[in-house]
């Protein structure tokens, strides 16, 4: 069966086209024509397709993405606590999943996982590689086989970090941070300790082979991404950068669909020309960023350090953000934790929208700014992005002030009655209106 | 006893133009001539001076800072909770505080917070003028005695209103959310009601007077500041800021400082639009915003709104953040939200200063980094923002791994000790050394 970019380019508009045209308002041929040319892709593996997956499109025309990681961990690895984040991330509104599990049965986990979950699904398949096994031990055939089994349980997108070269890992050593992401320094393990070229690398045709089969999407890792800001844009970053670019035009060649991964750690002034760089390197493949981290300082608080890399990243290139938590750097996030870190990440993916002027984007900005203005509680918190925790601040407040309630009021326990502005203005709209 | 202004025009560096160019690591000789142009600002009336005050120089050569507002409200009136709110607020590191009390004894509330308060102080004296009467009843004598008697408490910084001109009203009426500023609305409602003129734009020169006594700092409030994205840099916000500017000039002829405030909600593409039309039209003064927020749709999360809008603003030419808290459009801020809302200010001046290329400014995500590329734990955790909730977050997380412990070990339990990159990474180094 072929792939949504091969039935593209046969000049087929599918289901899975259509559906994502109908949720984002856009015509289906516009659909067609980029997932065709590559600048949209809809990750869906044939086997989640046919099962319970509810296509999306990420690409520059549709709605900026949010991705939530989740996945046991050598030290938490219960399946339903698994589960719980994947609702928890749900419920926030996560467009995709990424199960990074290390622990436990991950056949188990991630296939009781992907039963659940009707978004986008990815995985990481040299977690699966590694385990139980030296990372020496990865050879052609764990990899295939791990892919392909994989990929036979429905996984929609992978990461694979086939352009962290051999020629590249001294770049990385003069750095503050050197490696920081898993797979890559897994790799340069592999690379350096064998003394050879990327494995990933020197199978990707045949990883192309297996990806078209399912339609798995893939995600090019970026395993020399900067972790902080002195590394950011560096010598390493690029030269994985312009092999990624390669890379996205093999996959393309052979039918398969394909997204790039980004930083990571970067300041604030340098992320437009990182979004440039990539879109002129990997034409204009969509850009999938984890981040970026804006300033190092912040442990605790990275989702938001996010957010704000990530609305510039969006605004500038970005169509994917893969959320951070409070918990980064710190240990594995929680339930709640995963919700923030969601909820952060969508606020940035919305913000941007609005910069770029994504049509329609801004409408429930106004509409629930009409609603504001009107002292309309019940709209003003239904329109909110997460209206449970705007509900509980507002009554929490309304219970401490000594019996206001907070239901059809004309105020706010913010600034009183006398000094609430918008009623204020309503008074102002009616003086006038008289005039 | 001249102004921090006119001691610079006349040629002298004062104690606290040292102590601002020693904090900053800057020249005296800078700072002098900053503030003698009115770049710089350092706002320190000469009574608080003389007791607690700690002097903090705002501009653009300085770091960005930061305010908290707390104060007492209608629904909400302990002298003692708004001391906690303070204290919450220095311990997170704000640099300015803003007293915003609308009830109770609001000499009582002033005077204790400004006797326990180290840093700048400011207050927005129409909201003691409108206390206990009708808005239409102030007047001239009200408007100078409670500016006269607030700046012989020592209020730092003033927020005065004095650029919502008659004729910019009708701008306003037209808007999805009118005029949000409480200040701005009740000016609005004096002018509307008894059809004059502004009286703080009747009575600036006035003001001005008692302003250099006491050499209280202007922040020139903008009333007309949007309140929702469709209002940004609309007729009316622009209209107003004219105004301010020629409100500095006449302040700085006056040998008063003068800094002004700025929006509001902004989406992210119009914020260097915004900053750069600031400085054009108000001659440099430093730019003290609210936010910016680059969507309305989160409420509850506005303290991340900010973040984003404030990193762009502070890069684009803000000097000076106030704080948003997540409770922001919902309720009064609590001893916790004062909290959450300085640190998510601070995360984007400082990663603004970063991105502006501050000198110095990334040396503290430097040193951190290196300690977490290190895997110091201590020092990584002692250098961030906020190294109580890191200790917290760290902690918590080693507890829920099955006795794994924080101090001085290798891994963390985001990835566990096998898919630390951090840990393979020190590996690396040493395959490295040996080649």
């Amino acid at each position: 069966m072929p792939s949504q970019i091969k039935f593209a380019r046969c000049g087929v508009i599918t289901r899975p086209m259509n559906d994502v045209a109908v949720a984002e308002n856009i015509s289906p041929q516009l659909v067609h024509e980029q997932v065709a040319d590559g600048t949209m892709v809809i990750p869906a593996n044939i086997i989640h397709l046919a099962n319970n997956l509810k296509p999306i499109g990420i690409g520059r025309s549709t709605k900026i993405k949010v991705n939530a990681n989740i996945g046991t961990s050598t030290t938490s690895s219960s399946i339903e606590y698994e589960l719980e984040k994947l609702n928890s991330a749900l419920d926030a509104g996560t467009d995709t999943i990424m199960d990074l599990s290390t622990s436990g049965n991950l056949d188990e986990v991630r296939d009781r996982l992907i039963r659940k979950c009707p978004v986008p699904f990815g995985t990481v398949p040299i977690y699966e590689m590694v385990l139980g096994r030296n990372v020496t031990d990865i050879d052609e055939k764990v990899i295939l086989d791990t892919i392909e089994k994989q990929a036979s349980q429905g996984v929609d997108f992978f990461t694979i970090h086939a352009g962290v070269l051999k020629e590249y890992l001294p770049m990385a050593a003069k750095r503050v941070c050197g490696i920081v992401s898993r797979g890559g320094a897994l790799i340069a393990k592999w690379i350096l300790e064998k003394n050879r070229q990327n494995p990933f690398y020197e199978l990707f045709d045949e990883i192309c082979d297996i990806m078209f089969q399912y339609d798995v999407c893939f995600s090019l890792g970026d395993g020399l991404r900067p972790g902080c800001i002195a590394d950011a844009t560096d010598e390493a970053q690029i030269a994985e950068l312009k092999t990624l670019g390669e890379l996205v035009a093999r996959a393309r060649e052979k039918n398969c669909q394909v997204m790039v991964e980004g930083p990571g750690h970067v300041p604030f002034n340098q992320i437009q020309e990182n979004m440039e760089l990539q879109q002129k390197y990997c034409r204009n493949a969509p850009f999938y960023v984890l981040g970026p981290l804006v300033t190092d300082i912040a442990p605790g608080y990275d989702h938001i350090t996010s957010a704000i890399g990530g609305t510039a990243a969006g605004f500038y290139g970005a169509s994917f953000l893969c959320y951070v938590t409070p918990k980064e750097h710190l240990g594995l996030p929680d339930v709640d934790d995963v919700r923030q870190g969601v909820i952060a990440s969508k606020i940035a993916a919305h913000a941007a929208d609005v910069a770029r002027g994504l049509p329609g984007s801004a409408n429930r900005d106004k509409e629930l700014s009409q609603a504001r203005a009107n002292l309309d509680w019940k709209k003003h918190i239904a329109d909110a992005i997460d209206s449970k925790t705007a509900q509980q601040f507002h009554d929490s407040a309304c219970q401490k002030s000594s019996g206001k309630t907070a239901a059809d009021d004309d105020y706010c326990t913010m600034c009183g009655r006398n000094f609430c502005s918008v009623r204020i203005n309503k008074e102002l709209t009616k003086i006038h209106g008289k005039k």
